[in-house]
């Protein structure tokens, strides 16, 4: 059984009350819960973290170093400010895929750009919560195959 | 049954034998047999197009308009420089995923920004022809819950 | 009896249909119907060409060099993104109108430089399907000014 | 009858000795009185105003919109960097149309832009005089479709 | 009794009439009349000009020198492009604040930048007629600190 | 009685000792104090924060959100680099001004863009303590006037 | 006797009082009366003018076309901003020369561009009011090898 | 005996029509008639292609990696725009020489940026149809030492 | 006896493990140890401090300038992004030496500017765990020189 | 009798011979007789310098901070280049006036920006040789109003 | 027989021995030897010159214009820095053609401008020391063209 | 016994002269005293080179490569405008330690980008003639490390 880590940032804990018209219904809770559901389909055990602050992220990737297969990690706001972040991202051997909720391409100029991008496996965005149920789907194809994960 | 056009752009009809360390070591036709078969298991039948002639990849939306749920669409260098493609997925009214096979943000300057992006409804990048099978999952997913597709 | 060119760019076959808030709801044929009535009060006689195929419009306009007095062009998203149109009007002698149906500098930025504009005789856009009309005007000032056309 | 505003920016008064030819050679009262003469066939009536001082031509749109069903507006150098017009014109419910009677995307860099352009109805450029003619007929147009002016 | 010059710049004069989702809907004599009240409540004595000319706004400036213990300026368009308002502002020694009714910050890119924000004593953005009170309550906060005012 | 929260960033706790000629010769728990006395006039209620870490500030918006009707906001070096401090105002519904002590313009260049201006509902900036004075002033108003606060 | 036009734009109205450090401690009026017997040396008779209005500085220049066979002209702010008075420069058939007092290149980053410049005869800065008198001298100069002044 | 593509872009078909100052007075089935006479001293034979679709570029670059040693490419207007064209010269293994008949440093700045030129393996600009022909030869010599071609 | 603070940020508890080809073989605790070693030898005692949260740096700076007389401080990724720690390090009166143990002009674009430079006492970088004990003899030779440290 | 330093950059050993139309047809040593004839009014003796080497030029300059009273400074291509000259210029204490034959704003883009006019205490260009008599008339009165030179 | 200039820039000197992946194992005398031989060929006989100082080179193609039918030019490091070479190579009739061994399109950007290329008459790059030998190809037949050379 | 070339650029023959609050009291053979003092400490010995001629600094550089086993450098000016010392830092095998006096990231923002920083072992700034002392002890960790020095 492979063990992921489903990391959160800032401001993701108020999902479902925060511009719903963007980021969906769904409260974290009630995501964290389907993705776990669908995690038993993959044979993948799923361990959740949210913070708002960046220095526990950098935190919570580098402990996953020592026990998790895979990372599925929406930085929020620090997506596009954080180089602390892409350093810790690059810093361990875990593959990470990059998350979003909505399309970060067809909002303001400063979302266009991810600095976690280039260091991540793979990026999936605007699908809603579903993007990270891909994004585990992602991880388990890619263990398949014989990547690490 | 959904029908879903899977199109590819320039270059695309290489793949396999085109830089395999970036874009992997399966042709296009073993790619798209495994699409179909993958899309079997969601009640989806694919239809496959691949041009290298931007106004034909056009064509090609616009047809889609006429008959197609959803659009899985790689439009390879043209992803970055085409004005007229960008003009035609937000003409139709098909929901349109963007697809890479690598990870666009990792390779040079001119290919981190997608034209395209913005006008689709979500994208998937990095894992190979995986990325396919996630975006037709993706297609069938956002189907569910009652969107178009 | 002046022969003139309407040539029209990518996604522009759909008018009438594409987002009709920025384009009309009159389709092509219409349109073109209403600019060879016009085209009669001004002793023109028009000959009329879309493609989608950046290519073709480059034949259409080479072929124009032999046979017509002037050229009413819509390149759509090409407009801002081909230096082989803009070489193609520069090398013709045929005096080129470059036409918009919508407002582009009140659109994405993308839109807001145009790379046929300096090659071309002059430019009307905003004014939805009258702008071929307008354009089609100019082009019969022109000639009876004794400017080639 | 409707009654429209024929405004025009800086230099414009040279008209005729500026550069003629960039500008042509005829002066400003010759071409208003063509342009009167046009107006007639359209059941238009024109008031001509020009002004060096920017200030002024932000009065002269703002009394415009007590009295005028359109304004056909060449900025001049004010073009390029009045906020000031800009606003006025956004401020105004009359429809404001730029002309210009040399092409300035022709000219240097900073013609490029137009501050005006995103708050302008439509634009005409690059016809000389004829610029003015056809910035009337396309007021006249809009207004039979029923657009106020 | 300090005197004060409050000094509204183009466009201003429309306020109420211009786009009041934006600008609000008092018109520039209420608010003014609001504005002399609240004055009257910090011993203040309040001159009022408005001026759509660039250059009669410098001549306000250059004026208030003689006479004003403050300024409180609303630029509007000028804002942004102005270098001899900002000369102006910074060759009288009288403290000159900054005001504007709207959220600048929060709308076009080109308004994003104020030329006059680095010589100004400080500024106030945002609440609409309320703004000018704020920076009127500066002056007096600012002078009963033994500042110039 | 209205509950506000004014919440300071990085290096306020060092008001008084940093820079008194940029930031004032006053420590924060006088000005707190000061301001606490000032809120008593406006029937308002105070609580303060501050935190040198990005994330505890995010915190503080979103727990501000069940309980202030409003939040004054200097958020000192992180105001142009946040974008998680930017999606945490805009994520909850509570007003927010924007408050800085010395005047941002006419310092270094990274200084002159704020994240938060266009996401608060206003800002204040360039009076020392006042600013924070004139902030609550500004929530008061608006309150009055019926907006949420 | 040569007929020589000194124009002053805005802000130089201010001469001798405005920050002396940067621009001197004579008025204009001294300046003008320095100038005058200089000229008297070279067979030259000045006509002064200042203004803060950009328009007017336009109406001088187009007057001065008449008149004059050298203009000397500071443009003040105007310099890096003015579109209208590069197009009267540029308009009339007379020699102008740029004066600056101050060495606008050790100046902020915004007063490093001139839009006159290039279409000035030539220019001179840094020399107080000495560069009023040199440029005076290139006239001139330039006279006295034939060319029109 | 090595067998050569030569290829060319957009509006090369109108060699020796279009600004022959520009181009040269050759038409292209001349220089051909002139590469294949050269050709023949150094063993090779030549295969032209001219087509003014992108797309068919690409395609002709494809088939060349099936029985060509080397390809000259004179790319047209598409050199500065096309990622598609980039792609299919650095997914096929056989040697492209870039070639351009003026030198395009000299002319406008949208053409000093090649995006073909980082993975061609050498260029020549500047000699009118002498480019190919020293193209070609670099073809023979880089063969003649053991490189494919 | 001198007090220093050696301070590391983001992601520099892992050195040893972090792509060891950049960042050297050594972990923390043993360079931690060899510099203790060498400040022996400059009559320096050194406190050691690592955190990966932004704004515990921000408090470990203003903390050490109540016992400290010198900062060795290498900021990891927030070198290129904080204005926090940029005001911090402007705050306090201790001496920073900026440290890097690779050399961040060899890497990536976004690495060549440090936030921080402009406010430390100078830098030193790109000689691995040399790199902090050549930043504790600069701070021991400019006390030696009468500068704090 | 003051000591003045003639410094001529790069290609102005070729004067008369290089472009006339844009730096005039007198040769170097026939300009020098020239200057030397008019410093023979203004008491200044002077010593003429040119070298096409950046290096010879910065030593010219080094030498004379010893002898000479001011310096006239045409740096040719370096103008624009070269810090280490800057640099020069700002090390030793004698004013140096730059000096340009033609008019740089009216050329090439590169040329817009003087690296040396920041540091010089003041320009004059465009006026062919008599750019330089008016460089030295310039010092002549700096000097006489008891500045150095 | 025509008299050539072959003149080589900085580094050049350490051809063979410098970074012989990028710049070929030959040596420099080596490579002139062979060019000398192909020179033979063609009727042209070649002065070869390396410097490494900018102005010895500007020397170099100043004395060229009294003697040389032509210039072969690599300017290493200076191609994309030297206004003052550029100045020189436009200063003399003399044709000059840029080479450079290595493709600089495929190395830093701040390689991929080339400040001399607008002036020159031709360039040839990528092909190693083939590259001098095309260039003085190109100057045989564009002299055989009645071209000076 | 390492022999090490100490290599100072333009205008550092003045040091102790110039602007000594920026660059220090010691004229630069006090400074080689000092550091041949330090070298013996170290078992090296020193050579000194100082040029105002950047191709002379080329020069020094190339020859170093045959008897150095390490260059300490200070390129002053050049630091920033160099391609040509860049490369030679790059061509030889030597370990190069750039060295400045003065701290360029807090200096104009033209000195904030060094070319050469990027090929070279590390660097050292801002702590006056001490920066050399610095990086010659740090030549001789690396060497005690077995890297060449």
């Amino acid at each position: 059984m492979k063990r992921i880590l489903v990391l959160n940032g800032p401001n993701l804990n108020l999902l479902g009350e925060r511009e719903p018209g963007v980021y969906g219904t769904h409260a974290l809770p009630e995501i964290n819960r389907r993705l776990a559901e669908f995690a038993g389909t993959r044979d993948m055990e799923l361990t959740f973290c949210q913070s708002n602050v960046e220095g526990e992220l950098v935190n919570a990737l580098h402990a996953a170093r020592m026990w998790a297969q895979g990372v599925v990690f929406n930085a929020g706001g620090y997506t596009h400010t954080s180089v602390a972040l892409r350093d810790a991202v690059a810093a361990i051997k875990v593959p990470v895929i990059e998350v979003h909720l909505s399309n970060p391409a067809a909002r303001e100029t400063f979302r266009h750009v991810s600095l976690l991008a280039p260091v991540c496996r793979g990026s999936v965005s605007g699908f809603g919560w579903h993007s990270y149920v891909l994004a585990l789907d992602a991880l388990a194809r890619l263990a398949a195959e014989g990547e690490p994960a």
